[in-house]
């Protein structure tokens, strides 16, 4: 079963906000069987939106569109839908009394504008909207569905969830779409690539791989498309388990997870806790755990030692390292990965110290030079990593060679 | 002048990935006055690009299409290119070279598929990519242009700032879009809406008026597309300057800056100094600010005190606070704040403690609960925000509240 994802407002294409919505729709279409063939964004503008939906229902047999229900007058989603379904709209009283009841909630009183957000399109089935005042609406044509929501991102996210999916799932006879990640590390994509070309080649017919890259790590994913679930899954264990031969100690997990919810199940499991002394990834690192529900449970402290100071009087680096060797060196790294840990009384310490640029860089120590310091309850050490030249480059790359640095020392 | 933009790639499609790549592209092309008319993401798959492109070169002068361009068999889009415009792949030195040195630098041998990344298109202009392995390619049929960039966000980012604006420039004669914004607080937008309906009715044709909702306030964004810059500049300050005696009182601003640059640019400019201490957000604050450049003049130190232990014993709260009023209140808020700004000699300390949920809420702190403390050379204080009910949001919403009220500070 194919579908097509529009999404309306001129605040997207000019790039004035971030389009999380067709992701989140994406995800959830995929994981019930859907395909989503493609995605696309247009203006405020009746013409376009009529061409859009007319590719979309020559496409696809589902179409989910989201914006342009507000009240105002650049909203023109409603009218159009209406127009082009040939029907009229009528009052719905229940939404008409729910706008009027959240509006009093904040002191608003009800004008003829919300009068206008509980007027529906009359063939569509309206999906009632409990944290909004814009309901969804579901339209039927033929052997198809349009389907449109609110743009504000809980809003339309609540009522895919509760609304549309059961629907789509008792309208539709849905096939399964399976996609498995293999995660392998310490192979750039290029050779691991060269590797396993033999493998790739040979993947039986309807099996689909990427190769999604991400700093020190490769994922490989494998997608079947309308297939039998459980044919599709063992299929895809079977042709991940020969990997094992081809590219042995390269496979660490089989995950979608991401590194830090590997380590954040591994600390969670062992009861051991974490510490975390940032200087050039300032917070990152730290805000990428604390992002995981339950991180307290092992998470005692971080600390970001952006000055000099910091990094002597919080966490006791020695200030002759610091002027001896830099604050950006090997010395200084495993110090304040030590100090963190024994701040915070932590099993493990993680710390990084570089140059994030734009300024700052020399000869010696250009910017994207980082180094990475692991304290344990074994040993401590750090180690080098070229960040690449970009600032926000560098410091996700830093994070996340540091995490992966981490997870390799839990084991 | 209008474009096209197209982001290729599964993993769009499937929602494992956020599609940044095309907010920045739409916000490069806006600046520089060519309207993105349509922002489309598709799969990996040949006719699907082909078929954007047609419908893209059909509608606009301007094609911007970004993924698909690494060196394994699942990127098909420089194949797909060199087809759909009749031309071959030829070995480009320079590029071959810049990919040996950038893997030797990583310890990695030239291989086959290396030398692939080096082949491009005989008829394109290659955009040379300092920051990665895959070329940007530029492309001329008629009077439009087709260009292919890599899907990394930060290595597409650099080549529309280096290669493609100044030839977009160069080759096309621009005219201006002009987009301001005016933040309007304490009036509801179908409130706002009413009032201002006759201004916004009698606007100067021409003139778009889009309304952008956010909790407690509601932007208003005139635009004005194709037109001389300075004129319709003068007309949208003409027409704001009217909703002065329409809504008195609601208007807060019209800055497109965040607050974190507010604040960025005022501790810059007066030689201030910064440190944070947080406790919910986690570490979230101080990334944001240590992101921006130049952060390192004001930004002393972070603590991110997740345990009681290490607000007691890093930041020198009381442990009798602690256990009389909880780690969530006034009282600890404000010691946070006090203690980071002595340990860091800085001018202001900022800290956060609540409940990020999903557990540990209760009914007199229900997940949302959050304490914002701000610590001056004046004084010091705490106040109390509900920040919502999602973990994500509560982050985010947080730090915007402690941002801001430590801006309101800095006067």
């Amino acid at each position: 079963m194919k579908s097509t994802i529009i999404t309306i407002g001129d605040e997207i294409l000019i790039g004035q906000i971030l389009d999380t919505n067709s992701r989140q729709i994406s995800q959830s279409l995929n994981a019930a069987g859907i395909t989503v063939c493609e995605r696309t964004s247009i203006g405020d503008d009746a013409g376009q939106i009529v061409e859009a939906l007319d590719r979309a229902l020559g496409q696809s047999n589902i179409v989910i569109m989201t914006g342009g229900l507000g009240p105002t007058k650049d909203d023109i989603t409603k009218h159009t839908l209406t127009r082009y379904f040939g029907t009229e709209l009528v009052y719905d009283e229940r939404v008409g009394e729910h706008v009027r009841t959240m509006l009093a909630r904040r002191g608003i009183e009800f004008n003829d504008l919300n009068r206008g957000q509980a007027m529906v399109p009359k063939c569509c089935t309206v999906l009632f909207n409990a944290h909004g005042t814009a309901p969804g609406m579901w339209f039927e044509r033929g052997d198809s569905v349009v389907v449109s929501l609110p743009g504000v991102p809980f809003e339309m996210q609540h009522l895919m969830e509760d609304e549309v999916m059961p629907r789509l799932r008792s309208r539709f006879t849905l096939h399964s779409i399976v996609h498995r990640t293999m995660i392998t590390s310490g192979i750039a994509e290029s050779m691991l690539a060269a590797r396993i070309s033999d493998w790739e080649n040979s993947l039986p017919k309807g099996l689909k791989l990427a190769y999604l890259p991400a700093p020190n790590i490769v994922r490989l994913r494998l997608s079947a498309y309308e297939v039998d679930g459980e044919e599709a899954r063992s299929t895809i264990d079977r042709e991940f388990a020969k990997l094992y031969k081809i590219i042995p100690g390269h496979i660490v997990g089989f995950e979608q997870a991401t590194v830090q919810e590997l380590v954040h199940r591994n600390l969670t499991d062992s009861g051991r806790t974490l510490a975390v002394a940032e200087s050039c990834t300032g917070g990152t690192i730290a805000s990428l755990f604390t992002a995981m529900p339950g991180a307290s449970a092992y998470f005692r402290c971080g600390v970001v030692s952006y000055s000099n100071e910091s990094k002597e009087e919080v966490l006791g680096v020695d200030a002759g390292d610091i002027a001896r060797h830099g604050a950006v060196s090997e010395q200084v790294a495993k110090a304040m990965a030590e100090g963190v840990r024994r701040i915070a009384h932590a099993d493990f310490g993680v710390s990084t110290t570089g140059i994030a640029g734009p300024t700052g860089g020399s000869p010696e120590k250009p910017v994207g030079t980082v180094w990475i310091g692991i304290s344990t309850p074994e040993k401590s050490f750090a180690v080098m990593r070229d960040c690449g030249t970009d600032r926000s480059q560098i410091i996700s790359r830093a994070s996340a060679y540091a995490i992966s640095l981490l997870y390799e020392q839990l084991h």
